[in-house]
């Protein structure tokens, strides 16, 4: 018997209203479906206003401590969404993460999914119970509240399809789907109908906030559809899925850009092996991603060696930082937050010819600079100048006619 | 090596300031003790919001649900005193109700502490935490969240307090302690220093609100003292213990008052034996709790049976008044919500002469008409016309000298 997985996220669960507008469509998918379990994010902006609870009480709030906070977010809406149901006659339950039976690592904030036992929910389910699981969140080992970090509950809701063998697993957000560049910026941009895994992981993680690149790992990995589409309004979405390609499909996906970038330079490096490993290894340990580095042609044994950062992590990046210079013996490093990242999404992009040069060609024509660059298998990111980012993206999708398909 | 139990009220974690009030005493408490449990509520109205959320969505929402939906208001104190306590440098863990072994029965928003399995608990101590847990909840043997009901976090520290043979349960309320007479009503009223488990229970039956009859219950099942304080204003409270009372020591303890009461007449009841099961069963059934009950006179094999329940569990007994009524071919039944309930406690006030003419003389003086008596071994309760309560409150406590003491 089939098993439908619903996600529904903060945006489309904030305030009553839109709560009962979730269980209406929820109690539909029910009239339909004989299995189905719905897994929620926390109303609107509850976490945020944990988050800046515990600030209050302490700068940096014991990890642990946290999550057992963060995870009332989700546990709140489950019971929420429960009673709705029950108000409409169908009978619904809800679960915390540890009662789903979600096992995760020890990592707290940023727990990974070690296994699901989830017996207590097809036991539900075998008894016609619509199941509400809170997302985001598990327990670990030590029976201690876990949250599995940015963007989790569409990570527990694809973990769940997976073990359910669902047939796909449906990710309800506040747009119409995964979109061929930012609405806010290019105002002709479409929802994408269907979109392969991999470039859905690139879109994600060049700023595309639609779906958490965790959760698209884990259809990937398991082959689960994964449909996004709007909690408002009805439509078909984007299906994210294994893609089979013919030659003639457009090359380019859409076009992702993000701003929370900064550009570190350590100025005055030693050339010398190992020194990659000197400078971000450091970085590494105290959790800051580096995303794009660019190493300078050496002169005189010297170096200088930029890369880019969240400019959220800047803050706590520049103690690490000056531990590094120290220590690699550089003459010191220049931070520039002043830029963005602009990303071109398509498969086999970097082996059809022609596609890289009408990247530049378009920024050129709009006098837009670059400053780095880096390619990957499916995907051309630039690093340009901040305040042009968004001329950037209406350039590059006006040449790759993205609002024509 | 001896155990602090402490807990703490709603009203007194209402805030971050309040919250860090609270976190500066029990730093301070662990500073004098080892070994140190802190059972807190939700902070200041979250349960109330909760259940007016709960509402909008459902009239009569699943008391599972509503049990995991109110369970979130403790979990999210508790998280938050650990991080205020780590900001002062004191280890803390906060642990839900599962976590600290809190076994209940499965009976939904008023379930019963079956066992607790404190190992947790212990084995933070031991670690040198101080291990703050949310009260009012627990666990049921479906691995369901359960709530204990009203007062349940006093509950929660007793219980606790108990098996950790500690020697005492501290309640840090909003006022000094148990006072004689409620000093919003009676403006000499003071803090009792030390009252016996029995006179607490029906202070606390009686109207008290200040501790919940069920935390006394176990305090004195065990001989566990309990003292209630203040948990903004330093002083001694008052200690609820065994008292072992000299003949010479005042008889009248306390004043209680309650206005959440009405009147129920069946009228025209058949005057037959098993009438009163007919009667309170369905009522008990449906968690109604009866207080006071006379019997008028019978005539012509008929009577009229009246007995008083809390004005909130009007409305709900309603239709069971009308089944009732149906089935033991009464005529009907009258609702009277314009009365309320004041209480004279006091250990051996049934065997000192005196006492209770006392009490009638004192609300004769006053004008006041006693529509119903009911006594106790330590207690004497007189129904009476609403508007006149803290009339009657004020002439109590002044007849039996409280202000004097």
């Amino acid at each position: 018997m089939s098993v439908v997985v619903q996600k529904y996220g903060g945006s489309s669960l904030a305030g009553v209203e839109r709560l009962r507008a979730v269980a209406d469509r929820v109690a539909q998918s029910r009239s339909r479906n004989d299995r189905v379990v719905v897994v929620v994010s926390a109303m609107g902006d509850t976490t945020d206003e944990l988050t800046a609870l515990a600030h209050q009480l302490n700068e940096d709030p014991p990890s642990r401590e946290m999550d057992m906070l963060l995870s009332t977010g989700e546990t709140v809406t489950a019971p929420l969404l429960a009673m709705a149901l029950a108000a409409r006659g169908v009978d619904a339950v809800s679960l915390t993460g540890m009662q789903a039976g979600i096992r995760t690592s020890g990592a707290h904030r940023s727990a990974r999914i070690v296994d699901i036992v989830p017996q207590r929910i097809v036991d539900h389910l075998s008894a016609g119970h619509v199941v509400i699981v809170a997302g985001f969140q598990g327990v670990s080992e030590q029976l201690d509240v876990t949250t599995l970090g940015r963007g989790g509950s569409d990570t527990t809701a694809v973990a769940l399809a997976v073990v359910l063998h669902a047939d796909q697993c449906e990710i309800f957000t506040d747009v119409a789907g995964i979109h061929s560049a930012d609405p806010r910026v290019v105002g002709d941009a479409r929802p994408v109908a269907s979109i392969d895994y991999d470039e859905m992981l690139e879109l994600a993680s060049a700023g595309a906030t639609v779906l958490h690149p965790r959760a698209v790992e884990i259809g990937a990995a398991y082959s689960m559809p994964i449909r996004v589409r709007s909690a408002f309004v009805d439509g078909p979405g984007t299906l994210i899925g294994r893609q089979h390609h013919m030659e003639d499909l457009p090359k380019v996906r859409g076009i992702a850009h993000e701003t929370d970038v900064a550009k570190v330079t350590l100025l005055g490096v030693p050339d010398r092996p190992g020194i990659a490993a000197a400078v971000f290894g450091p970085l590494g340990s105290a959790h800051i991603n580096v995303d794009i580095i660019v190493q300078n042609v050496s002169h005189s044994g010297h170096t200088d060696l930029s890369f880019t950062l969240a400019e959220s992590d800047l803050n706590r990046a520049r103690p690490v930082l000056d531990r590094v210079v120290a220590s690699v013996g550089a003459d010191g490093y220049d931070a520039d937050r002043d830029i963005a990242k602009v990303t071109v999404v398509g498969a086999g992009i970097l082996g059809t010819p022609g596609v890289v040069a009408r990247i530049f060609e378009a920024l050129a024509g709009e006098l837009i600079n670059i400053k780095m660059i880096s390619t990957g298998e499916i995907r051309v990111t630039c690093i340009i100048e901040r305040s042009r980012v968004e001329d950037a993206v209406r350039a590059l999708h006006h040449t790759f006619e993205l609002d024509l398909l």
